[in-house]
């Protein structure tokens, strides 16, 4: 089959590879339906060495099931499935208490596993990762259903982490796909000031459009002098971080009220950040979020996607076949696309 | 009067100054029945400098009001009455939020406003800040009813921020009289086990006393993994830390489970900390914590003070003089005392 590898920074090859197989009974054999292009996938189109690669790309995507190991039961081949992008037993201690990403016997598709950016992928742990879809689904509702896989459930993660809730006060950072679906999931939980820190135009209409209230353009001391402006000098009671770079945690830090939280989804490219006295500490601010177990939030985000009341695969503005997959990073790494979808 | 300053590291002084008075409508003065030296005046006596001397010492004390400004109506002379270790208005959206320490009005017993290891002190936003008590209450019940000024509303903060409730699994980090007032108040909100990090003998035995189910005395790694065996591996759901310094914030990240809480109320002696993929942000750890709005809770704690259920009291372990508070600097300082009482 046809499946993209990265060899290093920038270098993405579309190329031929077996076909995956069952090597567990747990596992189950997915012909991707759809796939998609991660923000996350260009920190290593930005800084891979050739030594770390080729390595196997896509996390996200929807598919029908080929074929089904002895110990998956509630699966058959032909089932239209999501897959979040960690897979889970949904069984364990963590996965009950909704944090498949610490799931022991999870993990992310990845080395050793394979990408979705690929004709099929060998799903482990398949009954507890994917979710079954209604098979008659309209083929229109196919992108929102596969922002189930990430970015919808990781928008929404650091929402539900941060305790959005009805009346509240949120700042967005970031205008990506993951910081324009926190808009749409901060609105969904009732927040009534949504303001999107974000810089590219479309990308914030976008942002209005689900949601946000304000729209601040501005970066760093200016933007958070933005912030303050518009809250009376406070800030926001919640900050959702959906960047990753050290300087979108300093603004958080800037926007977020006395007593607030910042709620980080955007993976952290820095190790150590000012969490003392002056930055976190001293007001009482709290910092979580972390790798998405959007495993937890398919069920419940899904009948709003499957009924129209949300429509969060807007996020996707280009459509690439699986032989351009190259073209669509490029184009997202070139910001001539905000998500790049991928067809077979 | 007689009041404490101090001048340098290591350099504490009981002088002469004149009795304060009343300079704002607001204020009260308050004659000192019990003042105590914390864990946190230690941070200077280790490190001031003299050209940041002389500062007025103490911000923990019961007394009775002696004479109010013209605003405040619901203090009489001859109450007696405690004080929380930051002043506030008790009527912003801070303090109703339960923020006391970041009430705009409010602010610190410190330099322009003076210690409370002295005869007497000037308070300002006496009508938020006092919390009257039981004029006939038992002497016994002072050093207890003094904790909440500061250490037991602190220690409170740790477990309140870190959301302990029943069945929890906590490790407390730091023997100290917060740690100590943290493993009281875990249990209070009905933790079932809770991992005492210290190593003084007899403060870890009051530490049982308080409610640890186990003591750890080793740190750094072999802590981390003393906790990791008493707990499967995975550490514990909520970690107070009551240090302050970098090497326990490791500590709380090494014996945190994932998707759990680190709480923090040891003043932060650093600036930066690891926050990254590896630390907080893979396993999904949330961090809170700050300056305890102790008035928050005051009213909530005083009735198991007053009727006998905890006797936080225990952790004062010496007494002196006024005129004695240099030598009880000197003696919390060698770890001779946990804590000193200061009485008139």
């Amino acid at each position: 089959m046809r499946a993209t590898f990265m060899y290093e920074a920038g270098d993405v090859r579309v190329q031929d590879i077996s076909d995956p197989v069952i090597e567990q009974p747990t596992d189950a054999i997915v012909r991707v339906v759809r796939s998609c292009v991660c923000g996350s996938d260009l920190h290593p189109y930005h800084t891979m060495s050739a030594a770390d690669g080729p390595v196997p790309m896509g996390h996200e995507f929807l598919g029908t099931v080929e074929e089904v190991g002895s110990e998956v039961s509630a699966l058959r081949r032909g089932d239209l499935v999501v897959a979040p992008f960690a897979f889970a037993d949904n069984t364990c201690e963590f996965c009950r208490a909704g944090l498949h990403t610490s799931c022991p016997n999870g993990g992310f598709f990845a080395a050793g596993i394979g990408g979705a950016q690929a004709e099929a992928v060998r799903v482990p742990q398949a009954q507890g990762t994917l979710v079954k879809l209604p098979g008659d689904v309209d083929e229109k509702l196919l992108p929102s259903l596969l922002t189930l896989a990430d970015v919808y459930g990781t928008g929404y993660h650091a929402a539900h982490q941060a305790r959005v809730k009805p009346g509240d006060s949120v700042t967005v950072i970031g205008d990506g796909a993951v910081g324009l679906l926190a808009v749409l999931s901060a609105k969904q939980l009732g927040a009534e000031r949504i303001i999107l820190m974000g810089r590219h135009k479309s990308r914030t209409d976008l942002g209005r459009y689900f949601g946000a209230t304000d729209v601040v353009a501005e970066r760093g001391e200016q933007g958070i002098a933005k912030v303050r402006d518009l809250t009376g000098g406070r800030g926001t009671r919640a900050v959702l971080e959906a960047v990753g770079h050290l300087p979108a945690y300093e603004m958080a830090v800037g926007t977020v009220r006395p007593g607030g939280v910042i709620s980080r989804v955007g993976v952290p490219q820095y190790d150590d950040a000012p969490v003392g006295f002056g930055s976190l500490f001293g007001p009482n601010v709290t910092l979580t979020g972390g790798p998405a177990p959007v495993r937890a939030y398919i069920e419940q985000l899904l009948p709003d996607v499957l009924n129209g009341t949300v429509d969060p695969g807007r996020v996707f503005d280009r459509t690439v076949t699986l032989e351009q997959t190259p073209e669509g990073y490029r184009a997202m790494d070139q910001r001539e696309a905000l998500k790049v979808l991928v067809t077979p």
